[in-house]
């Protein structure tokens, strides 16, 4: 398999996160998203994925963009270690948790809007943090909020396993931290984020330690 | 079944749609996002759904937000009729694709971030209007480029049953439609949109024919 990826994309970081932890080899193929104007609009990449995000999937003749998509697929054809739990509810529980930070919280905070924001509308800098940062304190606190109320919530998002919620909580909380968000509000994110750093898995996927980090 | 909605949300409309599919009664409770300051911010709403956004599905003891996230939930369990390809690699394009919508088109323009824009940041309606329909743009630029390029594009966008997908973009289509955004440019997609109108459990998820239209 091979991964077209940006060491900084949190997308990009979700799935290389799910290859390590089911011990899938791939190659990454970089993708840098502000060299050349953005590799990602050029023609030979999108001929590959129309949307020219990062990542893409190649598996044999499949090309598949989008993180959700993708982790999905390597969770119905690579099963175990599982990284969704076995029961509909659980499951249920666990995507709406991914969906949160995937839906609600990163696309709003990704470098194209960044750049939109600030070259076609004229935000500022400051206004631009912003808006950054209240996304991120909406999408967390809501977080928070769905983890600490529930006995659902073990070591890790769902129970003592890594589900698809840790896979994208601790890219969020990576790029948070980039912005200096403020975390003290949200214990248990943090807790959680802990317990997944101490997983090989996790920490093979940072984008300190990818083949294009700068 | 209960779904919490609002008739305009198209991500309640997804959801709608895939229960009209599969044939599940469920009674609406209209959340009315505008009435109140948005009862979506209630505290009562809030202790159901903590990110303060609809759809919520109720089934027995589980709550479940995340439109994505109940489509699934759904598909596993009430199988039929099915709203994703039987194999892998179908199932992967079925959900890039709604995942396109879900992830890099509607979280952009709904009511929150173009209050958001207004209130927040002092954007003008003109350049808030230009906000909605660049990113109308950018997503449905892609998906038309998808759904046109491949083979395995249907009567629907997969195939000739409807799946996920149809689901996804029958309301982002009528959001872009309510914003006055040219469709010119997408033929696949109005053509698509075109076939989903003629099912029944299409017509029936249209605001228009929700308790709480307007």
């Amino acid at each position: 398999m091979k991964l077209y990826s940006y060491f900084r994309s949190s997308a990009a970081y979700r799935v290389r996160i799910a290859l390590n932890l089911k011990g899938l080899a791939y190659e990454t193929v970089p993708v840098h998203l502000l060299k050349d104007g953005g590799q990602q609009l050029s023609d030979s990449y999108r001929s590959l994925n129309p949307t020219a995000l990062v990542p893409t999937l190649v598996d044999g003749d499949l090309a598949v963009g989008q993180s959700m998509a993708i982790l999905e697929y390597l969770e119905e054809t690579h099963p175990a270690p599982a990284l969704l739990p076995a029961d509909a509810k659980g499951r249920a529980r666990v995507r709406a948790i991914a969906q949160t930070i995937a839906c609600d919280i990163h696309p709003l905070n990704n470098l194209r809007v960044l750049k939109y924001l600030k070259h076609e509308m004229g935000v500022g800098e400051e206004a631009k943090n912003e808006w950054y940062r209240h996304w991120i304190a909406q999408g967390l606190s809501a977080l928070e909020a769905m983890l600490a109320a529930s006995p659902e919530t073990g070591r890790y998002c769902h129970g003592d396993q890594p589900t698809f919620a840790d896979l994208c909580l601790v890219p969020q909380l990576f790029n948070a931290r980039r912005f200096g968000c403020d975390e003290s509000a949200y214990p248990t994110i943090v807790r959680i984020d802990a317990e997944c750093a101490g997983l090989a898995a996790f920490q093979q996927a940072a984008p300190a330690n990818q083949p294009d980090s700068e």
